[in-house]
């Protein structure tokens, strides 16, 4: 698509927009429209909590999550379960667990896992520090949460191997059919999986 | 959905990303969670460029489309033919005539339609600096390239009214089956349309 775009201050910040991933040329216009239509503090506003964004925000020295202090809030929470950390991926996931409401322990965000595909190494990722942590804060239990991939795989393998003379006990997320999903249309592995690791029935 | 986001910096950011037509929190988290990922100057790039979009784009006072001088490249164009305008809804929809190619003409950008469910009225868009233009400019046809829809409709009736006594001709762009499109699956308003307002076989 040829676009003509009337001016090159439009077409800079469509240029912007669309760098972003998933976002098209036609829906980075009309974002672009959009602000143009907003008052002038409403458009700075955005712009500026951006820069706030990249400049100011911190990820937490001991777990790797996103934070506004040294510590985010979950690592010096006083109603956390300080000695089970459940390892992920990213901060996204962090998010989707809390949510849940079923976790009280700590997190260890890897930010990114093992993918030789993508060049990711195990010293691109968060894993020295994670091996780090389990004796000077006395952790029992790592649960790793990482994605059912053969990245995932890899990584959770990975950790498994590097964190067995520490003689911490490590578990994975279970996996099994979805809560409200019906046999029928579960896929084979998942379905194998979750026969194999069955639990207790409990009334 | 009740996010805990780790950080206030981040939250706001999100708010402002969500804040975008289209745009739900999870994209907007996606979105912000990369430009973390960027250099501290591609984001002020992305910030700096959103703030000078706003500050500084203007709207041509002959045409009002978006442009980065008082008058827009159209509007001062040597090559475009000056004596026909037409008249569309927004921006958009000059790119979107320009990129066809088919048009050497001038434009008039409304900035909406005439909608009294939204509250926009006939003094809400730019009707009388339409009228205005006509003599002076010497305009001798004004195409109406609004939507197909009861608004459009109404817009095209009242600027023909207004247009009446000045003596200039006004057209419409075409409607009918799509280039491309079959007549089994066309719309029997437009497949009616296209048969009413059919046109000379040329070849």
């Amino acid at each position: 698509m040829n676009q003509n775009y009337p001016s090159v201050l439009l077409e800079q910040a469509v240029n912007q927009f669309s760098s972003l991933p998933g976002v098209g040329r036609k829906s980075a216009l009309r974002h672009v429209l959009w602000l143009l239509k907003q008052q002038e503090t409403d458009v700075d506003a955005f712009a500026d909590s951006l820069k706030r964004l990249r400049h100011e925000v911190r990820y937490c020295r001991v777990c790797h999550n996103i934070s506004d202090q040294e510590v985010c809030p979950i690592c010096s929470g006083m109603k956390r379960d300080k000695h089970t950390v459940c390892v992920v991926e990213n901060v996204q996931d962090v998010m989707q667990i809390e949510n849940t409401g079923q976790y009280l322990g700590l997190y260890h965000v890897l930010g990114g896992i093992i993918s030789p595909m993508d060049g990711i190494g195990p010293k691109d990722i968060e894993v020295d520090s994670l091996v780090e942590r389990i004796v000077p804060e006395a952790i029992q239990e790592v649960i790793l949460a990482l994605p059912t991939t053969m990245e995932g795989d890899t990584t959770n393998f990975y950790i498994y191997r590097r964190l067995q003379d520490t003689g911490v006990r490590v578990s994975q997320i279970a996996r099994g059919v979805a809560v409200g999903g019906e046999i029928e249309y579960t896929d084979e592995l998942t379905l194998g999986r979750s026969i194999v690791n069955r639990t207790e029935f409990k009334c």
